[in-house]
């Protein structure tokens, strides 16, 4: 058992963020992605969709013979999570608990959060802040250019500062800012120019990675082997753009990737 | 029959540039409009995602006793016109060929095509193109932000100036530029102060227009009253940007929508 992979997927190439922290946290183990390319955009699905959706590629994960799931995408954990909880046997992290976690720990009462249309409508981020910090004041924004424009590899440009400032001007007075999609990440130094100092920007892909590893060792699933693990990246449709950001991401020159249907 | 409405629709609010050429053309016509807001956007979707689509909103229509279908998308009428015109009975009409057979007229030989991911690689508009001028040269661009940014009404802000540019700067030496989704001539201004005067910036829903008036009239489907008519406009999600986009496309203080399932 402790030697199987840990699967992990998003619409996108935006959960290779998260990706890219496991491996930094947990880097003797072996990792199976799988890019939801033929479907992406999850941000603007319905719910129903989205639970087929994640219904089919954690089975194909599972045909992977992965240990434990990781559903690296905010639409994704905030329409679906607790539904696939329900069908499947296997431990599945999403990216919402984790961070909350995180706030409670840093008493932060003022938080804005930045997402996909989907998830702000699902109000799944303020739902479960309220939960364990009662008294937060929580400013929700739908960003629905940011992932597409995360795909299209455009993250750095002007068209990138000008979208991320027309979405993000409006909220104030915040301690923290939540990047609830797994593609903003990508934006992060956009992002850090366009707000106060003292804002922490939030990467949820750090604190899904805590949580994993206190998972997999409380539970004693942690790969023993030494050597440094592996990664295998499945996509649902290659004709798209994932390979160049994927690569800038992980600063690697080169990116295998597999098609899965 | 001839009192009864045309039908029409696509992913969003798109649709409404070819909409707005219909009514001038046929004022006397009444009009149902569907704008498919809970499944946008079909540019980045499979083919059989898009037939499956397109087969319920031709049936939304058929239900409603319209009397033609105009279907007022580039990715649809690339991706599942065919399809459409073996299942159903009632005569459909869609984007490319009226405006091929306009560009034949004009005798263009150098082409560009701008529309969205699934239309370009579908290469319904270089095949058909070729089909009635063998010897054209066509260039292709998919533009995979500009609808999404049209459905959020960025049509003319700097974001849209920057994407615009970036998307068409390398399309060189050409007579005419087909906007070949029908949410781009929502950009027509910007696209205008990119490109050489001389340029054809092609609006489909004009010759979609025109040909409708050659159909309708030479098998009699006219309606004859002398009112102006009416036009009906549903959504299958209604929490989405359509009305503002649509009130300033069509120059209305205001709009009524009805939810279709």
């Amino acid at each position: 058992m402790n030697d199987k992979p840990i699967g992990i997927f998003d619409s996108g190439v935006g959960g290779v963020t998260v990706l890219k922290e496991l491996q930094k946290l947990l880097p003797n183990e072996d990792y199976i992605y799988i890019g939801d390319t033929a479907s992406f955009p999850y941000g603007s699905k319905s719910k129903k969709t989205i639970i087929e959706l994640c219904k089919k590629r954690i089975e194909n994960l599972i045909d992977m013979e992965v240990k434990i799931i990781v559903i690296a995408c905010g639409t994704a954990t905030s329409q679906a999570l607790e539904e696939m909880r329900k069908i499947f046997n296997i431990p599945i992290i999403g990216i919402i608990k984790p961070t909350v976690k995180y706030l409670k720990g840093k008493n932060y009462k003022n938080i804005g959060v930045i997402a996909t249309t989907g998830t702000i409508r699902s109000n799944g981020w303020e739902e479960n802040i309220r939960k364990s910090i009662p008294d937060a004041k929580v400013q929700n924004k739908a960003c629905p250019l940011l992932a597409p424009m995360a795909e299209e590899g455009w993250t750095n440009n002007e068209i990138a500062k000008l979208a991320v400032h027309e979405y993000i001007k409006d909220i104030k007075d915040i301690e923290a800012l939540i990047l609830g999609c797994t593609h903003y990440p990508l934006f992060k130094e956009i992002i850090e120019r366009e707000l106060k100092s003292n804002v922490d920007i939030i990467n949820t892909g750090e604190m899904v990675a805590e949580e994993l590893k206190e998972f997999i060792y409380a539970n004693n699933l942690e790969n023993s082997t030494e050597k440094s693990g592996n990664t295998e990246i499945f996509l649902t449709d290659l004709e798209c753009n994932f390979i160049n950001v994927a690569k800038s991401l992980m600063q690697k020159d080169r990116i295998d990737i597999q098609k899965i249907d």
